[in-house]
C-alpha cells in the first residue's frame, strides 16, 4: 500500500460546490482510507485488449450451470419462502454443517456451533479486527501479505508489522524476534495473519514442519493465529496439508470461504473460533448487516448436497494446473537473466522478483501501454517494501493469454532494463533485507 | 436496550476451559456488546403456540415463487459466469440505476453515481457511522428508535441522544433544544437518525409540513439527517409522502432497502450520499467486504426488469391493511382502559402505552407463558426509558392470529392490573416526559 496518509477522491465534478461540506465531520478512522492501488488498476487493466495479469478472479466458467439453474429454481419454489426471509445473525445451521464437512478436508473436527457465516471471508476478516483491535494495536503478517487484509488492519487504526518469509513460507526465527521485541517496547501484538496454502501474494506454501514450528511459537508466545485459506483445496499437485487449525483449535482462528470453491458472486465466507469470541463475532455481524445473505447460504448448501461438489474442484483443479504450467512455461522464456520467482503448488499466484534496478510500479504504466497487467509489490506491504516486485496472477486468463502476456512483460522488461544500461539509469540499491529470505532462484 | 454494560454470555459449557483466554485481549469498542433484547426474544417467541407480535418479518408468501424459479434460472443459464463473480465495491451499475427508479416513487431525483448498494440497508447504516462518527461523538435519535440502529451507534461508541416525539413525529422543538444544548456542552453532534415513515417501533409518519420543518432545522444548525426509509412505499391509506432527501439533497443522507417492498433473505440496501462521502462509503465497504453480494443483485434487478413490483408492493399493502385492522380491532376490544396506542397508517408496527403502573418488561415472561409474545419499550431506548410500552408487529401473522394474540395479551394485561390493584403493586409513577408528547389516545 502506499504509504502516504492521503486520501485519493476523484476530481471533483463542477456541480458539486459541496465537496469539502463535510470535511471537518469525518470519524477519525477515515484519514487513513486510500484506494487499494489494486483496486485501481481494475479499471485500467480490464480493457479487453489488455492480458490482466493482475486480479484475483477465479475462473468459473466450467460451474455447470443449467443444472445449477435448475437446482436454484427448485429451491426457489420449494423453500422460497426461507430462503428469501431474514435468517440467523450466526449463519444459518444447515449452512454451518455443510461448512464443517468441508472442512474436515484440511483436517478441521469442528461443531457448527463454532462456525459463524459471514458475508465473504473479507468480512470474517473485518469482524475478527473488529472484535479484537484497538487503534494501535500490532498486527503481524507476512511478508509480503494480502492486500485486502492490510486495507482492514489499517481501516482499524492498527499496527502493521510484516515478517520475513522464506520459500517456506513465514520465518520463524523472524516471527519469534519480533514477537519478543514488540513486547519488549510495550505494544500489544493482537495476532499473527497468516495464508498458509498458496499465499497470496507469493504463492508459497507452508509444509507441515513449518506450520508445527508456529504452533509451537504460538503456545510459548501466547499468541493468537489468524489462518485465513481461501486456496487450500486447490492443490495442484500434492493433496491438501492439515490446517493449522486442525493442529491447535485454541491458538488459532480459521477463515474460510466458497469464493474459490465455488464462486464469488454470493458473498458467503465464514470464521471457525473459540465459543466466547463466536459470541462476539455474532453480535459485532448483528449489528454490522443483521445477518449474511440468506439466499447465498441456500444456494450454496443445495449446491453441496446435490452436486460432486469434490469432482468440481478436481475440474478446477486440473483447469488451474494448465493455467500454472502456461505461467511457468511463459516465465521461463520470456524473463530477463536474473529474475527469479516462486513455484506455487496451488492457489492464482507467482511472485516475481525483478533484477536489481527495476521498479514495478514505475513499469506498471509502460506495461499497461504494451497491453498487459500485473499488480506492482508494495500493494502488498505496509511499510514501502516490495518495489522489485511483481504479483502475476494466472487463474483468469486462458493458457495462450497467459503465455502471450509473459511474452509482453518480457518485452517491456528488456526495454526496461536497456534503458538502465544506456541512460545509466541505477537507482539505489533497493532495500533488500527481505529478499535475502526470498524465493528460491528460478528453476525449471 | 438495556442500560447496563454487561455483556450477556451463553453458560460456558464444561468442555470449555478456555472460556476466558482472550478475556484481555478485545478491542474496547466489544465492553458495550449486548445480546439485542429483540433478538433474546426470537428464541422464545417462535415457538408455533406463540402468537408472536414481536417480529418485524415481512410476509413473503404472496411473492410469486414459481415465476421468480424461472427468472432465476434463466439468469444463472445466460448471465451465471457474470452473476456469481466478484463484483463493483460500490454496487453492480445496472442495480442502481434500478435503485434510482424506485426512489423517484418518493420524489427522490438521484443519480446512479450517488448510490452506494451494501448487504442490506442495516450495512448502509454500519457504513454511515464507520465513515463518520468517532467514539464519543452523540448521534441524536427519535425517543424510541429502531433498535437495531442504536446497536450500530453502541457498536462506534457513540453517545445516543434521544428526542422527544410528538404523532406526527419528532419535535422540533425538543430537536432545536438539544442540538443547542449539546453544541454549547462542547459536543459534537454527528447526525440525526430519523425514520420519517411509519417509524419502527411507534408507527408514527411525519407529515409534508414536519419534514419542512426539520429540513429547515437541518440548513440553520447544519445538522445532518440520517433519513431510513424501509417502509416509505408500504402505504396502507395514502399515497407515499416525498422523502426528506427529496427535499434536500445536501443535509440528508439516504437509507433504503429491499427487504420489505421485496425480500430480506438477499440483503441488498443502499445510501445515497453526496460524492465526497459516497467515496468514503465504498472505500470502507471494500475493506469490510469487497463488495456487496453480486448474484442477489442480478436477482433483484431482474425482478424489477421482468415482474410488476409495483402491482406486487399493492398486493403487500392490502394484505398488510387487513392485519393493520385486525391489529386496531383487536386492540379496542381488548385492550384496558387507560391503554392507547398508536394509528399507524402503513408499516408494520404498534406503539402501545399501557396503564399507569405497569412494566412491559416485568409483564413480558408471563405474556410468553400465555403464548403471546411482544416486544418490550426499554429495547427501544438508549436511557432507560419505555418500560410502560410495548411495540406490536402485525406484519407476520394473520389476522385470525393477530386477534387471538391480542386476545391473550389483554388477558394478560387484565391480570396484571388485578394483581396491582389486589396486592396495592403500585411502582413509582414511571417517567413520563416523553409520554405527554406521546401517541395520541385510541379512537376507533
Amino acid at each position: 500500500m502506499r504509504q502516504s496518509g492521503a486520501v485519493s477522491l476523484p476530481e471533483p465534478s463542477r456541480r458539486d460546490t459541496r465537496l469539502d461540506t463535510y470535511v471537518d465531520a469525518y470519524a477519525e478512522r477515515t484519514h487513513g482510507l486510500t484506494v487499494s492501488a489494486v483496486r485501481a488498476l481494475f479499471a485500467v487493466a480490464n480493457r479487453p485488449e489488455v492480458v490482466s495479469l493482475a486480479g484475483g478472479m477465479p475462473n468459473i466458467a466450467d460451474l455447470p450451470r443449467e443444472a445449477l439453474g435448475l437446482a436454484v429454481d427448485r429451491l426457489i419454489r420449494e423453500q422460497g419462502t426461507q430462503a428469501m426471509q431474514y435468517g440467523s445473525g450466526q449463519g444459518e445451521l444447515f449452512m454451518r454443517e455443510h461448512i464443517v464437512e468441508v472442512m474436515a478436508e484440511e483436517g478441521i473436527h469442528a461443531h457448527a456451533d463454532d462456525v459463524v457465516v459471514s458475508c465473504g471471508s473479507q468480512q470474517a476478516l473485518d469482524l475478527v479486527t473488529r472484535v479484537f483491535c484497538d487503534p494501535g494495536d500490532v498486527v503481524l503478517a507476512e511478508g509480503p501479505s494480502y492486500v485486502g487484509a492490510l486495507g482492514t488492519f489499517r481501516a482499524y487504526q492498527c499496527q502493521i508489522v510484516h515478517v520475513a518469509m522464506d520459500d517456506h513460507g513465514i520465518d520463524p526465527v523472524a516471527l519469534t524476534q519480533a514477537i519478543v521485541t514488540l513486547r519488549a517496547a510495550g505494544k500489544r501484538v493482537k495476532f499473527l495473519y497468516t495464508i498458509p496454502n498458496f499465499q497470496n501474494p507469493t504463492g508459497v506454501t507452508q509444509p507441515v514442519e513449518r506450520r508445527r514450528e508456529l504452533i509451537a511459537i504460538a503456545k510459548e508466545y501466547d499468541l493468537l493465529i489468524l489462518e485465513d485459506n481461501p486456496y487450500g483445496l486447490l492443490t495442484l499437485e500434492a493433496e491438501p496439508l492439515p490446517a493449522l487449525r486442525s493442529m491447535d483449535a485454541e491458538h488459532v482462528i480459521y477463515l474460510g470461504s466458497f469464493s474459490k470453491t465455488f464462486a464469488p458472486g454470493f458473498r458467503v465466507g465464514w470464521v471457525v473460533a473459540p465459543p466466547a469470541v463466536r459470541e462476539k463475532l455474532v453480535l459485532t455481524q448483528e449489528a454490522a448487516t443483521l445477518a449474511p445473505p440468506v439466499f447465498s447460504q441456500y444456494v450454496i448448501s443445495s449446491y453441496l448436497e446435490q452436486f460432486d461438489w469434490r469432482g468440481q474442484i478436481d475440474v478446477f483443479r486440473a483447469m488451474y494446473r494448465a493455467r500454472r504450467d502456461a505461467m511457468m512455461e511463459g516465465l521461463t522464456e520470456n524473463m530477463p537473466a536474473d529474475t527469479t520467482w516462486t513455484h506455487p503448488a496451488g492457489g492464482f499466484f507467482v511472485w516475481v522478483t525483478l533484477p536489481e534496478g527495476l521498479d514495478s510500479q514505475a513499469i506498471l504504466p509502460r506495461a499497461v501501454s504494451e497491453r498487459v497487467a500485473f499488480t506492482p509489490g508494495p500493494a502488498f506491504y505496509a511499510d514501502g517494501l516490495g518495489s522489485r516486485n511483481m504479483r502475476l496472477s494466472f487463474c483468469f486468463p486462458t493458457p495462450e493469454r497467459i503465455l502471450e502476456g509473459t511474452r509482453r512483460l518480457g518485452k517491456v522488461l528488456a526495454n526496461e532494463l536497456e534503458m538502465h544500461r544506456t541512460f545509466g539509469l541505477h537507482d539505489a540499491p533497493t532495500p533488500h533485507i527481505e529478499l535475502q529470505t526470498g524465493p528460491a532462484p528460478n528453476t525449471s
